[in-house]
């Protein structure tokens, strides 16, 4: 089995965690890395959606992930498993990342094998405080899963109100579960009216295509290669 | 449609909640009140399971629930719309309940028609930040739903090592869903070897009797009515 590089990061000695994250902004969009500040709750298919984002975009873009977890390499396990360039970043019980401390991680990625096109920040399962903390990434998105019900925009307005793009997973579980899609977007979109919305299913990969496309033009455009 | 009452709590001034949270305990101990702080993932089920458990208990506790959520009433709305005694808590953007949080909701909820045998706070859906704080709950129980996996327990050690029991909810997904339940339980118990694990399906009801019996137990020792 393969070595799991693992990083235990600190929280930042930064007052200012905004000025950081800008910072850290600037100096991906100097280096040409779109980062990616993926976030959900426990279970929503993370992991399981980067496979088959990674599967979507091989041949196309450089693309490494680094996986969040307050404990356990499971995660990046499954994805070196996979043959994806992977890093655990242990947050020491933290339940969230600063900007501070995805540029540690950020750091360690980058030495494993050089600079990417797209570097994924597979967050802390919680849809609370990642909210709260601007990682300085390119972009947010999250997952949103069908068992978790469309009711979630209203409960966990911060986390769908900074999202540029929500996928909602599971959906093959529709059929099992009470879950409107349409109810669910216009929760969404009550809270952050500019969202995209991509329903997918990681398991089958239903909808990953539409997923590989939004990121594909984010990007080009990061890289300013595209309009 | 019914009024829901609303509660916003603020964040503790003790220095010391583990403090805070012992003297609660001892006040509930005091007026024989049971109070279950029932966390996990958002969505994971724990309203629906709170309507069955009321359902369940109904004739033989007196029983009430603190809807806790950063914002929205939708849970308080449902437990009252199904006549059960519920006010909602906002923690006004916080991830968790402290100790004193909990008693602001406590004395609220007593407020609304005297004490209860059974109280229950519906903590914020998070798998992190509310397992770092003592709420001086009776006893704290979780939900983990099907959907979101059998690994939990090795991402999530807190929460599953402070719990004294353990409900995995939506066992009717198991057929869709890579679930084992004997897996979950070893990893449950990995963390916790004394954490009772009961499955249940809030839905169809499955398990709710092993629950409730679960429940009057711990209402009877708390009270010292029983051995």
């Amino acid at each position: 089995m393969a070595d799991i590089r693992v990083i235990e990061v600190k929280e930042s000695v930064f007052a200012d965690n905004d000025r950081k994250a800008d910072e850290l902004r600037a100096r991906l969009r100097r280096e040409g890395m779109f980062l990616l500040n993926l976030m959900s709750s426990p279970g929503s298919g993370k992991t399981t959606t980067l496979l088959r984002t990674a599967e979507a975009l091989r041949d196309e873009l450089s693309l490494a992930v680094m996986e969040a977890d307050i404990d356990s390499d499971v995660d990046a396990r499954t994805m070196v498993d996979a043959g994806v360039r992977s890093i655990q970043v242990h947050t020491g019980g933290m339940c969230h990342l600063d900007a501070a401390m995805t540029e540690q991680g950020l750091d360690a990625l980058v030495a494993t094998g050089g600079p990417v096109d797209l570097a994924i920040l597979e967050n802390v399962g919680n849809l609370v405080c990642p909210a709260e903390f601007d990682t300085g990434a390119s972009a947010n998105a999250m997952i949103l899963s069908v068992p978790e019900g469309d009711d979630k925009p209203l409960k966990y307005p911060l986390m769908f109100s900074i999202c540029d793009v929500v996928l909602i997973n599971k959906i093959d579980a529709m059929p099992i579960f009470d879950f409107d899609l349409a109810r669910a977007t216009e929760n969404i979109h009550l809270r952050n009216p500019r969202a995209e919305v991509i329903p997918i299913c990681a398991k089958t990969g239903e909808g990953i295509e539409a997923w590989a496309a939004w990121l594909r033009r984010a990007v080009a455009a990061w890289k300013g290669d595209a309009a």
